[in-house]
């Protein structure tokens, strides 16, 4: 067997032959590989860095006593860096997992997306977690920025969580039993440690000297800066960051405190990342000096980067021919794949479209590391061009004798053509002279390689990243190109890639590489070694194979509800390959949220029901490609039972906690730095919902839900389950709610403020569950804009916009809430922000109620509606409920012809009316029939400025006829002064006497 | 070339192979891997243990900006504790070396005496440095104690310093210039963090914070020991003990903190081992659990240990074999393997003598590594032995008729005879029936055995150590027996060993197991495999090839003067192999006393130099037996070149210092925890000084002399120099006086302070030197009597036996100081110790002025003077040169017969005489002749109470007559009582007009 040392031993000999350095770990405590100096300060700079090492991460916050079988105060990561990225990492990495005897052609090992932030320093990355039969055992991240410095070149750190790979590998289900060394067990040599190293975290640490060791470690490290030395200072950055790490453990952070903190962590590491460099630079980047091999020793596959090919452009086929293209990538996750495709389908079309190539059908398919096209009958070259172009006008082109002038001479020798072959053609109705221009057809090698290399390089994702490629830059590493025109490659040039004819299948197929003869066998080939890569084909044996599963255990899956989850499996895998695996039927005790939660979200796993929608206690995972089904199952159910056994450990736990201990505990939970605790949140979310409440009309009963429901708002945050599975935020509040007595109600509000959770869920249905979830939305919105967290450009972090749009669909939704408008609720929010202490600008307030209008007049477009007539009711907006009405009453009006005359007429008056004119008139002076009539019935228009268009406009209607004729008759701006008054007093009567908030110039231009 | 971090592996390997299991280094900062918890620990209790790992060990102090090519303040240790000790470490160690690619068998691989303690951790043990061509490659010790507990089992610890041995196996001259890493230096690596942190422990550390830090540290340690948390509280031990090393270097530790430091660390680290024990004692020892293998796997030689051999006793021989016997160990210290073969030899003289075996000649030689013994022609059985056990007296054991009585009868069936066998036998003058008895002689197995069982179980030394054996204790393990009388094995048992036929010759002999036939070919067997058995033949070997060696280069060697270097020499190795190694001329520029005595002290090398005794750079080291001369040859060459470079560095650096500097450098030293500084000492000396100074009579230039020299007193021990080199005190202040322009009686003052260094060496020849040298150890003797430190059995760490023998020795050979009393110079001593705040007892001061005249008692005796005369001169030994006068003056005065006479009749008046008779007399009573003529002579007698013996003889001689005559004639005890006190009073007279301080009795029963 296989022992934990040895483990580490091999992977140290792994990488130590691959030109690695070992390190020993850091000699102060620190809570991850990544913060030990060997990675932290050597990504920084230019300097080459290849280094592994074992890094005891010390967790306080993790300390179970050793009772726990997943968790400890202290685990064991393997730490691989590899600076510049070697350009095929992944491949390296399988082969290091053979080195711990792990067979990689019998597992399912899979790169899921997963990427890195680390806020408190500066630091984000691109990368995935790696998956071993549904268990993840490695976080492998492209370092992109560290002490917020752009790295350059690119690093890629490789963290193996050795305790879970070995318990894997040992089949053990507790830390302890695993086999450190021969003849003791991980729990005979560390488990004492682990107990008292607990004790002192969670019991017994001294809260006011762990305080003081932290400030002082920051004034050293603060003075350390000021000395230049930043190998002290970060010493002491560490040490503090474990301070803090104790002391949160503890659970001595108050909020105040965290945020400070961690501020005064981020701006160390800041200046201990310059510094570093700095010093670095004036020591004048010793490792510069060593130049490292390019290329690691060892097997693995490299990516295909064929040898240029010699074409004999003379020999090349005249007739059209196939132009296949493969742009293979590292694992994209799974919404860039389709992202590609759509990206690398339009370019191809809009590119040959601007070409002068004629070519037949443009179809791309693609998987998560290949994106793949075809165009048909691609022709071998561009036509030529002809075109004139312009010289002199023929009057002056030609003398008298008709002989050139020195102007067409002059020309002609300009183009370098005799006079003689001037030709004379007509420009903008005038005659000139010209010159006939052949522009020459260039041929498909150089017009497809120009396009191929313009997409590669136009290739852009949401979030995208750099490797060791000088140029581009993209969702994960764009790693070979094929480029194919029939039997012919294509040369591409895309920064350092460039084209060839073999292809990367299965990194575990018998001959990964393969080499494509031409460009019709492309697809052909994949195909041939097991790849689906068409995602519509892949999307259906995702189904049909999971369905087989689910029916030879008398079972169903529900495959529209799980569309989410089927397109995300679709682009997870390159070859579907679904295995059925079971959990014990104990664990069907749990509620099935939590059950299928963890299928989801965790695992991506099939749940698998019976006839009635009940979950059976069984499972589809797809795996990628071919392996020992056998073995993938048992490791796959391994991670589900461990995984289920903590959530019946985290539920069982949370049931027994009153509400009221939960409530309180999410005051140790920070919400945001600035904004104060969970606990701090909720209690402005309670004051908001009662404040929106009170211009409300809610039944004695909605009161008392609402108010019960306010009191406890948020509390399940602090539940161990919800801390472990996020996303049941509100159904955990439910349950435990419903299992600690309260009413139905309460529980009902309390799952309902969740509510929407994304666009097209469900919507609180209940006045309470929608109070609150109004109010969620106003204090989130107001303190993000406050303290200037407002989302920007692809960046959203806190989920502003969702939170915008929610909130627009609960007031849309609900008649009751119609008339609460944005501006209340913020303000409302603010009003209770402030009272915390927080500052919010007036500004801050009114910019989000633009954003949250924005968002509303987004989703009326996204809906359909004419933007002009979004713009009409735009300053409705700010009470969306009041602006849906208006425009469902428009919508009804529209069908009475007069209505359209009847918005002119409005629209005419509020053009011609004089700001500021009296909304009166003096019946006497209005002596005319015309103006009788219409006195007449404006005399008898009830007053609707607060009411809604539909109540308005039956009255309004019987106006349009007599103001017509008003109109034709009457000279509305008669010379004398008091008529006139009278007459503009009167129409602008009708103005004021029609709904508020209608831009009646847009509503007259839409309906027109 | 093995790269640093290959050998780490490889070393991994290695153990991990050898059944060690691999923990990380500490995270926290540790001295060195001792500290790691994984040994401090886990070698207190009962439980197995093996492990092995590496340890950046931060030694603050240590810290050189990266620019001394030896010291760094994080340098790596690689350390392995086997617990139980396997039984053969040694050569398991020896074969690491061959994992690193040493050859064993062509270096010089030596076990050099080194034994290890840390009094602030309550630990020591036992052990070795291994030498690799004269450098120090490794720590092998076998611990004893830790925190205040004997161990058991004993554990051995091996730490190997990885950059000295692999700076050697690279052969590169500075760390930075290893390689580390493939690509890599050290420098490289490591250079940056070595700099930044020297920088902050040397300079820029804040003392304030650190200060807390300790206290800090230490409280939480404290409270997690009330906890009962021996691992937290372990953890803050070492944070406490790194802060404390911080300011250490920083020179922040006052010699007050330091003691209370020390005395707080040394407490905790006693209750951690305590708390730890109980601990695992309460979760019931797990590892006792688990079996470990009791042999390591591997090749490694272990020691012979054949099985026991049938032995025939009928087919015994029967006439006389030598008896042949081998007590195999591991490397004893040089001065133990003499007293071993004393001890040896007279306990089989002594043992063989009470047995009734006949034998001849036993002759015991030895080396480090065995005691052989023979015992020439010893009879193969003793003679029975015939006695008889008394019965009834005859009168109760015959009836009348002759008939044996029931007493006879009952005597005779307890012992098993007839009645008619009984004889009859005078017992006490009575006579008794009786049995004969017949002892049976045994044979010479039974004898032999048991007594060379128990000459191996009474093995002692001056430090005795157990390793892994239930009873036996010595120097160093026993580790084999061989026994055998003429063919036959003797079965001995001590303890766990047995004995066997198979010696161990050297362990790097191609076969180092060796069977023996018989005892007559033991010798021949060693000595054939090279070893020198015989210690005068080995040091006549060592003498032999070194003087060759140096002839070769027209040098010779001071063999008289390095007598004792070559005793210890000869007791280093078991094959002499003289090597002949050079240094660069230009290290000659440095004193001489420096160069030899790095090589004496450090390196055993044997200094040559020309026929005018005048240094030549070569030297002679002595390797054992054979090896690649050239080979050990440059690496001695390479540890003495970097020894003489740093000390030439150590030099220069002490030159540029004033003296004045130097001074107050030493109130940064400590002298002993609760006596202050060396400056605190220094300023004692000097004052004590000035007090016995002001007892004599000094020239102006003297006085002079004296002042400076004293305010200087110690001042070189706070030069680099020293402080690397401590045997060179004194040596240096004179030289670095002399640069810095003292004069030359200055210096020779400060030089002479120190001396005598040892017994037989020179003392002070100027008075101020000796004055400082009395005012030095009267210092040290009453202030380590103060502080209760006095010697005890075979413990003297201050070697306070040595500076009394020094203290009577100079007031011995300095006439002029002749009349010092110890009375005075202690009295002197504690004064100023009081005015240091120093608590000194006045029994304190009488108990080492007992010390100190008991040394001198002992001096004498030891220089021959018959225990008589010493005790004569007793009452005058507190002041020694007086006690000395009068033994020359009683040995020249008995030449003269009539000094005896003198001497009786003295003793006789004082043995006569009442207590408290006046020295008076009547004249005109004593009337009669005799008393007549007695007064005459006495009235003339001076008196020479305050004189030497020398001068009241010549007027004491010409009373013996008139002496003689009075108590011949005249009746002392007169009845008149007037008449009585007369006579009494005139002999009286004599008495007091004598000399005090001369113990009459005892001088007459010495000269009768």
């Amino acid at each position: 067997m296989l022992t934990v040392q040895d483990a580490l031993i091999r992977l140290q000999k792994f990488w130590t032959d691959r030109g690695c350095m070992v390190v020993q770990p850091n000699n102060t405590e620190v809570g991850a590989g990544t913060m030990n100096p060997a990675t932290l300060m050597r990504v920084l700079g230019p300097e080459p860095w290849r280094v592994a090492y074992v890094e005891p991460s010390v967790r306080p916050d993790d300390s179970r006593y050793g009772e726990n079988p997943n968790r400890l105060q202290t685990h064991t990561q393997f730490q691989v860096v590899l600076k510049p990225e070697p350009g095929n990492p992944q491949e390296l990495y399988l082969e290091s997992l053979e080195a711990l005897d792990i067979d990689i052609h019998a597992h399912d090992i899979r790169f899921v997306e997963d990427n890195w932030a680390q806020p408190a320093i500066g630091a984000w990355g691109l990368g995935w977690e790696v998956w071993l039969d549904g268990m993840e055992i490695t976080q492998f991240t492209y370092f992109q920025q560290v002490g917020g410095q752009n790295l350059d070149p690119i690093p890629v750190e490789l963290t193996y969580g050795i305790e879970r790979i070995m318990m894997a590998q040992q089949g053990v289900s507790h830390f302890k039993d695993m086999q450190y060394a021969p003849g003791i067990t991980y729990g005979e040599a560390f488990g004492q440690q682990e107990y008292e190293m607990s004790r002192y975290y969670l019991d017994d640490a001294d809260v006011a000297v762990n305080q003081e060791f932290f400030d002082r470690y920051v004034a050293e490290a603060t003075r350390m800066i000021e000395q230049r030395l930043p190998v002290p200072a970060y010493s002491y950055v560490l040490k503090s960051s474990h301070a803090f790490n104790v002391l949160d453990a503890r659970g001595a952070i108050s909020t105040t405190e965290r945020a400070k903190a961690f501020s005064t962590m981020r701006g160390l590491a800041r200046d201990v990342s310059q510094l570093w460099v700095e010093r670095r630079k004036e020591l004048d980047f010793p490792l510069l000096k060593t130049e490292a091999p390019k290329v690691l020793a060892g097997a693995a596959v490299r990516h295909p980067a064929d040898d240029p090919e010699d074409v004999d452009l003379a020999a090349l086929p005249t007739d059209d021919q196939t132009l296949a293209v493969e742009i293979g990538v590292e694992e994209l996750p799974p919404h860039v794949v389709d992202q590609a495709i759509d990206f690398v389908r339009t370019s191809l079309t809009e590119r040959f479209g601007a070409s002068r190539l004629t070519h037949g059908a443009i179809d791309v398919v693609g998987t998560p590391r290949r994106i793949v096209a075809t165009v048909a009958g691609l022709a071998a070259h561009e036509p030529d061009a002809e075109s004139l172009r312009k010289g002199p006008k023929v009057a002056a082109a030609y003398d008298e004798n008709g002989e050139p002038t020195k102007a067409a001479q002059g020309f002609a020798r300009g183009q370098k053509v005799d006079p003689s072959e001037l030709v004379r053609a007509e420009f903008d109705g005038a005659e000139h002279v010209a010159v006939k221009i052949t522009e020459q057809g260039r041929d498909v090698l150089a017009v497809a390689g120009e396009i191929i290399g313009g997409i590669v390089d136009a290739l852009r994702a949401d979030k995208n990243m750099r490797w060791d490629d000088p140029q581009l830059s993209y969702s994960r590493p764009v790693r070979w190109i094929v480029a194919l025109w029939g039997n012919v490659v294509v040369p591409v040039h895309a920064s350092e890639l460039t084209s060839g004819r073999t292809t990367y299948v299965h990194r575990t197929d018998a001959t990964p590489l393969v080499r494509v003869d031409s460009a019709d066998q492309l697809r052909n080939v994949l195909e041939t070694h097991g790849l689906v890569i068409d995602p519509a084909a892949r999307r259906q044996q995702v189904i049909d194979q999971s369905r087989a599963l689910a029916e030879c255990v008398g079972g169903t899956i529900d495959f529209e509800g799980e569309s989410a989850l089927v397109d995300e499996i679709t682009n997870l895998v390159e070859q579907p390959h679904a295995i059925l695996g079971g959990y014990s039927e104990k664990h069907l005790e749990l509620p099935e949220q939590i059950l299928t939660t963890v299928m989801r979200k965790h695992q991506r796993y099939l749940p698998v029901r019976d006839s009635s929608g009940a979950l059976l206690p069984y499972f589809v995972t797809v795996a990628n490609g071919d392996c020992d089904d056998e073995l993938v199952k048992l490791g796959n159910e391994t991670v589900l039972r461990a995984r289920y056994e903590d959530a019946a450990f985290f539920y069982d736990a949370d049931l027994k906690q009153p509400l009221a201990d939960l409530r309180s505990g999410i005051g140790k939970l920070t919400f945001e730095n600035r904004l104060g605790s969970v606990a701090d949140r909720a209690d402005r979310i309670n004051d908001v919902a009662r404040e929106i409440a009170s211009q409300l009309e809610l039944s004695a009963e909605d009161e008392k839900t609402l108010a019960r429901a306010g009191e406890l708002a948020k509390f399940d945050l602090s539940s161990q389950m919800v801390i472990e599975l996020s996303s049941l935020a509100g159904f955990m509040a439910r349950d435990y709610a419903t299992k600690a007595g309260e009413t139905p109600q309460v529980a009902q509000a309390l799952w309902e403020m969740e509510l929407p959770r994304s666009a097209g869920d469900a919507l609180p249905e209940s006045l309470p569950g929608a109070v609150l979830a109004l109010a969620d939305r106003f204090d989130l919105l107001a303190a993000m804009f406050a303290i200037g967290a407002k989302p920007s450009g692809s960046s959203d972090p806190f989920a502003l916009r969702r939170a915008a749009l929610g909130l627009v669909s609960i007031l849309r939704g609900h008649r009751e809430l119609g008339a609460i408008t944005v501006d209340a609720g913020l303000s409302a929010a603010a009003t209770r922000l402030r009272q915390q202490g927080i500052e919010v600008s007036d500004e801050s307030i009114a910019a989000a109620k633009e954003f949250i209008v924005g968002r509303f007049a987004q989703q009326l477009r996204d809906e359909g509606v004419p933007v002009g007539l979004v713009s009409a009711v735009t300053p409705l907006a700010e009470a969306p409920g009041v602006a849906t009405q208006a425009l469902a009453d428009i919508d009804a009006a529209r069908k009475d012809d007069r209505f359209e005359a009847l918005v002119e007429a409005v629209q005419r008056i509020t053009r011609i009316v004089p700001v500021g004119t009296a909304a009166s008139y003096d019946r006497a002076l209005l002596a005319g029939d015309a103006e009788k009539a219409l006195v007449t019935y404006v005399d008898e228009l009830p007053n609707h400025a607060n009411d809604a268009l539909r109540q308005w406009i039956p009255d309004a209607l019987p106006l349009v006829a007599p103001l017509a004729k008003f109109f034709d008759d009457v000279m509305l701006m008669a010379d004398d002064e008091v008529l006139r008054a009278s007459r503009l007093g009167l129409v602008q009567t009708i103005v004021e006497r029609a709904p508020r908030g209608i831009d009646w110039r847009a509503l007259n231009s839409a309906l027109g």
